[in-house]
C-alpha cells in the first residue's frame, strides 16, 4: 500500500470561506476527507497537510524520504516564485504532482508561470477539488502497473 | 450517454514511432483503442480524430456543436501559437480539456506557453497517455454529478 | 466594373452563432449577401470566400492575379501570426484592405498586433459588419477617381 | 440632424505642405471643406478643429457634451503616448472614431501602438483623407439605423 | 500660516461628471471647497488650480517659488509620461505630494508607473477625494512639528 | 468602536536601529505606542504585530475575520514578491491599506513594484511613520461617514 | 542511389512572378528541373514538392520514412513560427537541410529567427536558387564519404 | 545673413535658479544674450524663444518656414517622449540641431533616449551653454562653405 | 578572537543526500564540523545554523548585532528572490560573504541573479564546501591585517 | 582566376584539438590545405588566414581591396558582438560569405544572433569543414556565370 | 599650450574610401591635417592616431597621462560594446569628448547606444568631420576660460 | 609542483593609479609579487601576465596547454562581452578561476553579467587583491587532495 502526502500551500485553509466565485464552496477539510476515503478505495494511504509557511512546506517535503512514495502538491501562490520549494521537490527522489484548483492560465499574468512545474512529474489545472482525485487516480494506476510488472517478472 | 471527441494535433500520428525517449512507445491507435474501451466502461461514447492541419482541427471543433458534449484536445505544437484553434474552442459552448503527454514545462522555452489553455476548462500535463484517461475520468465524474443533480431536482 | 474578393479567415463561419456579445448576431451568409448587393449598387462585382485553413487562404490570394482588382480580407486569428498570409498578400500586386469586426485594441494583448497590416493598404477596425461596407465604399471611390482621371486624360 | 466634431491633432495643419510622399498633397482646409459638404449630403452637421496643443484638444473633447453626438479624431503623434487624451475620450459618453491618413503599421515602430484606440469605437487607417469620409459614412449609417429602429418602435 | 497649492491635472475638471464608478460623484468644485475649509481649520491657506495643459501646469509649478510652501498635485494621466512636469517639480525647492483618487495599481498596466513620484516627497493612492485631505493633514502635522522645533530652539 | 490591525513586515523590528538615513530614528515600539494613542483619540482600537515570517503574516491576516474591521500593512520587502500575502489580503473581506515609510519610487528598481497594492484599497508612500497615522485618519473618517449614513438611514 | 525530397513552403510557387527584386526571376519549375538534372549527375534521385499548407508539408515530411534519405526544405514564412513543422522534422530520422533564397538577416526582424533551424543539420542562406544546389553538393559529398567508409570497412 | 531660431523647451526658464549642480549658474537670459552677440560676430541673426508648452513649441517650429534657415533646439524633457515635436521638426525643411546642457547619458535611464534626434541633423550633448555656441559655429561654417560653393560656381 | 556565523539556507540540510552530481557527497554536518575546526586553527570562533524558513534566517541575521563580527551565508534558492533577506543583511553593520557550492552561472537562468550579492562584501561561487573555507581564510586575513594595523598605530 | 581570402576568427586555430564532440577532428591546417587544392581544381586562388585578434581581422579585410574578389569568413565568437568586423565587411565592396562549422541555432542563446550576417551575401551553417567548400563551389559557380555573361555579351 | 589627442577607432582609416553616402568623401589624412592646423590657430597641439585594435586604443588612452590634457575620441563601432575602452577612459583623469561623423540615432538600432558616452564629458554627433573641429573649439574655449580664471586669481 | 598562470585583462595595469576608491591603492606589480611569493610557500609556480588586448589574452590561454595546470583570470571589462575569451577558456582542458576585485553586483547593470563564468570552475568576487590569493589557496588545497588520493591509490 503506497503512502501519498497531499500538501496544500498558503491560503488554501481559506477554501470555501474566501472568493468562492474563483475557488468554489468546498472547504479544505471536506476535500481532505474525500481524498482519504478515495485513497482507501484505491489502496492508497493518504495524509494531508496545509501550511502558509514556505519553510514548513519545505520541511514537510524533506520528511517524505522513506515515508511517502508520492507527493501531490498545490503550492498556492508559492507556485509562482518559490525556487526554494522547487529545490526541495528536486531534492526528494519521489514523483510529485502539481495541482491547481482554478485555471491559472485564465487569471493574472503572474499566475501563468509555475517555477515548481519543471521539477514535478505532472500537472493538473482547473478541475477544482476533482484535480486532487485525478492525481490519486494516476497514482493508483501507476501502482497497479508497477505491481503488474513486478508480478510479470516473476 | 455523453459523447466525447478526442482531438489529436500535428505529429501525434507519429507516436510510438518517433522520439520514444520523450513520448513513449505506445502508438496513437493503441491509445485511441484504450480510450474508447475505458469510455464504454464509464458510459462515455468516445470518438478520436487526428490531423496535422490547423484548418481541419478547427473544422472538426466547429462540427461538435450538438453532436459532442465534451472535447479532449492535445493540440501538439499548435498549442503554442494557434490563436485560430483558440478562437475555435471559444466558439463552441462545450467544456474542453487540454492534454499534453510530456511535461512541457521541462522542455524548450517555447513549449511553456499555451495559447489555448485560457479558453479550456482544465489542463493535464506530463502523465503520458494516462493523461487522456484522467480527462475521461473527470468527464465521467461530471456526468455523474450532473445526473445526480438532475435526479435530485426531480 | 471592378472585381472584389472578400476573404474571411478562421472561425468567421461561426458568426452569429458564437460569442454574440463580441461579434454580433448577423451570420456570415447575411453579411456576404449584403456585400454582393451593395457592390452591385456601386458598380463592383463582389465574391466572398471563407476558410479555416491558412493554406487555402493563401491559395485563394494567389488566384486573384488577373481576376480581381481588390481584396478585402478579415484574416481572423491568423492576423496575429500568419507571416505566410502576409507574404501571400505581398506577392500579389493588388490593393488589399484588412477588416476586423471588433475593436481588437480593446481585447487580449495578442490581438493588438497585426502581422498582415504592414502589407495592406488600409485597415478598418471595430465597425462590425459595416466595416466591410466601408471598404467597398473606399474601393468604389477609388474606381470613380481613377476612371475620372482616365477620362480627363483622354 | 446629428452633430459631428472632427478633431485634428498636432502637425496636421501642415498637410499638403510637408512630407507629401507620406501624407499627400491635399491641405487641411480642403479636407475640412469636403467633410462639411459630404456631411450636409448625409444629414450630418460637421465642424472641424485643429490644434497642436494636447491641452486644447482635451478641452475641445470635454466641450462636446450635449453639443456633438459623434467625434472623429486624428490625434497625430499624440496617438502614441497621450494617455491624457485617452482619458478625455473615455470621459465623454460619445462614440469616437480614430482616423490615420497613412498606414501607421508600415512606419516607425513607435507608430504601431495607439493608446487612444482602446477607448474609441472604431479605427480607420491608411486611406488618406478618404478615411475621414468613411467615418462619416459609418456615422450616417448608424444614424439611419437608429432612426429606423426608433420608427420601428412606434 | 503656510500656503498650499493644490494642482489638478488633465480631465479632473470632469470629476463627478464622468466615469463615476471609478472616480465617484463629487465634483472638483466640491472637493476644492472642502480643501479650502479644512485648510483654514488647520491653519493652511489652500489655493486650487486645474488645467488640461502640460505647459500651464509647469508654469504654475514654477510660479510657486516664494509664494507657496507646499504643493499637492494630482497629475492625472500626465503622471505616467510627463517627464517635463517631473523636471518642473524637481526645479522647485518645495515638498510636493502626489495624490491619486483611484487605486492606479488595480487599473491598466500603464497606470502602474508614475514618472513624477520619484521627485515627490510622498504619494497617496486610492483614497478618493479623502486623499487630498490626508495630504493636508500631513502638511499641518509637518508645520506643527517644525514650529515646535523652532520654539524649542529659542 | 472599530478594531484596526497594524501589520509590520520583515526587518521593520530594526527601525531606529538600522539605516537611519533611510528610515529615520524612531523605533517600532515608539511608532506602535503613538498609533495606539492616536487610535484611542479617534475612537479606534489599534493592535500592532510584527513578523519577519511570510507565513506568520499570512496567518495573522486570516485571523482578522470577525475580529478586525481594518488592516494597515507595511509588508516590507515582501511587498515586491509575496503573491502569497497578496492572496491572503484578497481572502479577507476587509479594507486593507498599504503603508511604506520611504519613497519606494526613489530607491532600487525592484522597490518600484508592489504586488500587494492591487488588492489593497489605498496606499500611502514616503511620509515616514506619519504614513500610518494618515491611514488611521482615513479609517476614522470612514467610520464617521459610515455611522452618519447609518444614522441618516434611521 | 540516395533519394532526396526537396520541400518548398508557402508562396514559393510565386517565384519569378512576385517581388523579383527580392527573390529573382527564376520560376519554381525551372529551379526544380535543374535540381533533378544536377541530382542525376551526382547520383541523387531528386523529387520536388510545394505546398502553401502547413498540414500538407507535415504530412509529406512524415511520408519520407523509408523512402527518402535526405530532405532539403525551404519552409518559407513557416520558418519563423511553425513549431509543428519543427516537430515533424524532429520526428523523422533523416538529415534535413534548410535553405533560404534571400539573406533573411537583412530583412524584417521577424525573419531573423528560424524555429526549424535547431532541428535541421545545416542551413544555407542568401545564395538564391544556388542554395538548393549547394545542399545537393553537400549530400553528394556525404554519400561519397559514407560509401567510401563502407568500402574501406570491407 | 542667415536667420537662426534657438528654441528652449520646458523648465529651461529655470536655468541658473534650479539644480545648479546639474545645469550650472548661468541664466537663460544670459545664455540668449551671448548667443545673439556671438551670432552677430559670425554673421548670423539669432532669435531665442522658450516655452513650457509642447503645443507652442510645435507652433513656433511651423512658423520658421521661410523665416529662419536653421533651428537649434533643446527640447528639455520633451526630448524623451514628444513624438509631436519630432513630427514638427520633420515637417519643416530646415537643418535642426539638438543641444543638451548636461550629459544625458550619465543621468536617469529615461534620459538616454531622444525621440527627436533621428530627425535632427546633429546633436551636441554635455557642453553646458557652450553647446549652443558650438551649434552656431557649425552653422557659421556651413554658411561659409555654402557661400564659397556658390561663389565658386560663378 | 572574532566570532563568525555561518548561515545555511533552504535545502542545504539535504546536502550529501540529494542530487549528489550537483552538490557532492559531503553532508552539512561534516562541512560544519570542518569549518569549526579550521576556524579554531585560524583564531575564529565559528557557529553554524541552517533553516528552510526565510523568517528564521532573517531573525538570525538580526541577532548577530554585537555577537558576531562576520557572517558567511549561503542563502540557497532565497539568493534569487528574497529581498527580505537582502534588507536584513543591509540592516546589520557587519561584513557578509555569500557562498554558493555549485557554479550558479552554469545552471538555470534564474540562478544567475543574486539579489543578496549587492549588499554582501564578497561572493565565492563554485568551489563546493571549500568555498566556505576560503571565506574563513579571507576573514582570518582581514583580522590579521586589522590587528597589525591596530598594533602599528600604537 | 579569382582570388579568395578565407578568414578564420578566434579559437579556430584550436580545431581538432579542442571540444571535438562539437567541432570535429580535422585541424585548421588540414582544412586550409583542402581548400587550396579544391580552389585550384575550380580555378580559384585560395589564401587562408587565422587570427584571435579583432583588430587584425579588420586590418586583413581592409587589405582585400583590389587583391581579392571574394571573402569567406568564419568570425568565430566575434560573430555575436563584433560590430567593428561588421563595419569592416561593409567597407569593402566584395561579396563576403559567412561560414559556421556547428549548427549555431542548436547551441547557447547568444550564438543564435550574428551581427555580421546582415552585411554578408550568404551564410552556411552546420556543415562542418564542408561548409567552406560549399562557399567555394558557390564562388566557382558565380565566376562561371559571370564569365559566361561577359562572353555572351561579346 | 594644451596637448590634444585625437583617437580614431576601427574602420575610420577607410574614410573617403568606403560608404561615401554615409561618411562623406574626405579621407582621414585630410581630416587630421585640418585638425592639426586648426589646433595651431587656437593654441592647441593636436596629435592624431587611428587603430582597428581595441587593445591598442586602450594602450594609447593610458599613455595620455601627463602628456595630453584632452582626448577627442571617435570609437567607431567599439562605441556600442567596448566596456574595456569605457574603463580606459574612466581610468584617466582627463576630459574626453566623443565624436561621431554620422547621426547614429538615424541608423541601425545597435548604433543608438553608446557605452562610452557616460564616462565622456561631452558628445558631438552627426556633424561629419566638422564635429572634431567643434570639439577643438570647445577645448580652446575651456583653455581660454581657465587661463582667464588663473589670470584673475593673480 | 603545479604551474599557475594569472591572467589580468584590460586596464588592470592601471591598478593603484586609477579610481582608487573602487580598486584600492595596491599596484599590479605589488599584487603579482605577492602572488608569486605565496605560490612558492604553497608549492605553486605562479606566472603573471597582463594585456589590454582580447586577442593576446586568447593567445596566452591557448599556450597554457601542457605548460600550466591552472589559470586564474580577471578578464576585466571583457568579462561582460568577450565570447571569444569564453571560447578560449572552454578550449583548454584546465580548471580556470575567475576573480574580480570589486563587487561587480554593486556597480553598473552591465557588470552584473559574466559571459566567462559559465566556463570557469569557480568565481571569487569583491575581495580585492585578496581574491587572487583565495584562488591560490583553493588550488593548493586541490593539489593536496589530489596528491593524497594518488598516494592512497598506491
Amino acid at each position: 500500500m503506497a503512502n501519498v502526502l497531499v500538501l496544500h500551500g498558503p491560503n488554501l485553509n481559506r477554501l470555501g470561506k474566501r472568493e468562492k466565485h474563483i475557488y468554489g464552496q468546498t472547504t479544505l477539510a471536506q476535500i481532505n476527507k474525500k481524498l482519504v476515503e478515495k485513497g482507501k478505495q484505491w489502496g492508497l494511504d493518504v495524509e494531508c497537510f496545509q501550511s502558509n509557511s514556505e519553510g514548513e512546506l519545505i520541511d514537510r517535503i524533506h520528511q517524505c524520504d522513506g515515508v511517502f512514495q508520492y507527493i501531490i502538491i498545490n503550492p498556492g501562490a508559492y507556485t509562482h516564485y518559490s525556487y526554494a520549494i522547487r529545490d526541495a521537490i528536486a531534492s526528494v527522489d519521489l514523483p510529485v504532482f502539481e495541482v491547481h484548483l482554478s485555471n491559472i492560465h485564465l487569471r493574472e499574468e503572474f499566475r501563468h508561470t509555475s517555477v515548481t512545474a519543471p521539477v514535478c512529474k505532472g500537472q493538473i489545472v482547473g478541475f477544482g477539488p476533482l484535480g486532487y482525485e485525478l492525481a490519486l487516480v494516476a497514482i493508483a494506476e501507476m501502482e497497479a502497473t508497477s505491481s503488474k510488472q513486478k508480478g510479470g517478472k516473476r
